[in-house]
């Protein structure tokens, strides 16, 4: 094998171990489930600061997190009804996602979640170096602040 | 205000906004529920090609998605116990997540899809533009591929 087919190779390792994949690229919708949305838009405009793009009437909303990725806050209540355009979902209980912050940042944003008396549940060390920190949004789902490598890449 | 200044608002528009608001870079864990981890893995490996970067015992398993950011697939009937180290959670009934795919690859991803017996429940052509193509994972979640832009920036 020639060093430009042997490097064609590597970068098209995904290719290789699966030839008919097709591309994709990103998460771009990460959902959380909630009674209450103007409570859940209050919180994650005031404690994360992430801004209201979009409405679903009473179905939920949509909370921009950076340009590839959104925050979708769904009501089950009505998101678990047949819909005409989409299908339904819904889910009961606290779920969990995770947002990636710069590790200078950890005190800053210790001191921001008791500013707004945000108890953190818990403020783990990992072996990686990573240092997550824990809370609860309205809706009872958990919530983690990530600063470092956390998953193997 | 000179030009310097205007651009300087500009840029930090949002520390001007929240001028306590420590950064966040990115979503980086998105999780969904399932009491087959397994069938979760093979569907996320096989359809979607996903790769399983890390185990947590009976309780989940980590998928890479790209450099930032990672798909857990957590049994909620474990991580909804008190757990030593991490918070508990876990929701019951249908989650949803969307992926990002380049627009040139729906087709690709219609037949991709077909050829794993995996049903499109619906696909929907939004007034933006782009299009979406919902199924359902193992555990009934639903899964949706995003061509295009789908929400305000």
């Amino acid at each position: 094998m020639d060093l430009g087919l042997l490097l064609n190779c590597i970068v098209q390792r995904d290719v290789i171990e699966s030839p008919t994949m097709p591309p994709l690229f990103a998460i771009h919708e990460t959902c959380l489930y909630a009674d209450d949305l103007a409570a859940m838009e209050r919180f994650y405009s005031a404690v994360l600061g992430l801004r209201k793009v979009s409405e679903m009437a009473t179905r939920g909303l949509t909370l921009r997190v950076d340009a590839k990725s959104v925050l979708l806050i769904f009501n089950p209540n009505e998101t678990r009804q047949p819909h005409a355009q989409v299908p339904a979902h819904g889910a009961i209980g606290a779920g969990h996602c995770a947002f990636s912050i710069p590790p200078d940042s950890l005190d800053e944003w210790r001191a921001h979640l008791s500013g707004h008396n945000v108890p953190i549940e818990r403020d783990v060390s990992w072996e990686s170096g990573a240092i997550s920190l824990y809370f609860r949004d309205p809706a009872g789902n958990s919530v983690e602040l990530i600063a470092g490598e956390l998953w193997p890449a």
